[in-house]
């Protein structure tokens, strides 16, 4: 049910920001009060029991529920960011992507060895950023890492999920196929 | 009490992202789980009583504070974006700031007349992006316009307050003189 109102809100916008992809507008279910309300209800949920210390959100869809999440389970929110937006010491990784190469840091102290980290993106689809993103934290070893989403791409022979690590649990609240 | 730890956790960090820039980096503040919630909290109690029913933040530190709060208040939540970053129709204005000129923009139909306003960034400097912010969303003629922030900057000159429209409220958690 939530679930449905959730994909009705969703926008598909259709050639962004290439021609041939269909975007998937999370901003649709971000402006939305109870949309933006369920989305993290659901996500608290499903971490609420995990002992969530810090929630690492992919620039910059990625801080909106992300930011909302860490403050509702009561963890540190930390930003993974283009290249050159931190300042101080920073972790790099580059990755593929749907569209072209990119390249995401991390804070150098951005996470502690007793961290359990939820890693949050809005969209899951090729995987790339997101493995990019567990990458870098997994060089800070920290207790545990999840990866939570809003959807879940899976048209066009898009399977993203196994792109990552098999050793972090992966939810979605949205599966899109 | 609380301003105390928020300022004795903010990173000042010299030349960055120029020579001569003092940043102020508000990410030890996000990452810091009592901080982000005293942050969170302390917007809040300015805010609960305005009836807010939506946050725009200012891309991109801007979303991390803005949409917790939204989610906190009940209130949707939009993304003003740098340029070309958001599908769909858009509205944009240019600004200057500390260190160059810059674009951003936001939805078409980000805000309805009977919406009440709230625009976050984490810090309020020459108040060029949040004018340009405030210019975009005045022109969907909501019921009422707020400006909050993390940090007001009052050094090196700098007065960003009188910047900004005078009919919008203007609050902010610390002030760095």
């Amino acid at each position: 049910m939530n679930n449905k109102k959730l994909l009705e809100n969703l926008r598909n916008v259709p050639d962004f920001p290439k021609k041939g992809i269909q975007f998937k507008d999370v901003s649709t279910l971000y402006k939305d009060a109870s949309c933006l309300q369920i989305m993290i209800d659901e996500l608290y949920e499903i971490y609420r029991d995990k002992g969530i210390t810090k929630v690492v959100g992919i620039e910059s869809r990625g801080f909106v529920v992300g930011a909302a999440l860490a403050a509702r389970l009561g963890a540190g929110f930390v930003m993974c960011r283009k290249p050159g937006k931190l300042p101080w010491k920073t972790r790099r990784a580059t990755y593929q992507k749907e569209y072209g190469e990119d390249c995401i840091e991390i804070s150098e102290e951005a996470i502690e060895p007793t961290d359990r980290v939820l890693i949050h993106d809005d969209l899951l689809a090729t995987g790339g950023s997101m493995q990019a993103a567990i990458s870098l934290v997994k060089q800070f070893s920290p207790e545990k890492i999840y990866a939570g989403f809003i959807i879940e791409l899976l048209i066009e022979g898009l399977h993203g999920r196994d792109c990552l690590d098999k050793d972090v649990e992966v939810e979605t609240l949205l599966r899109i196929d």
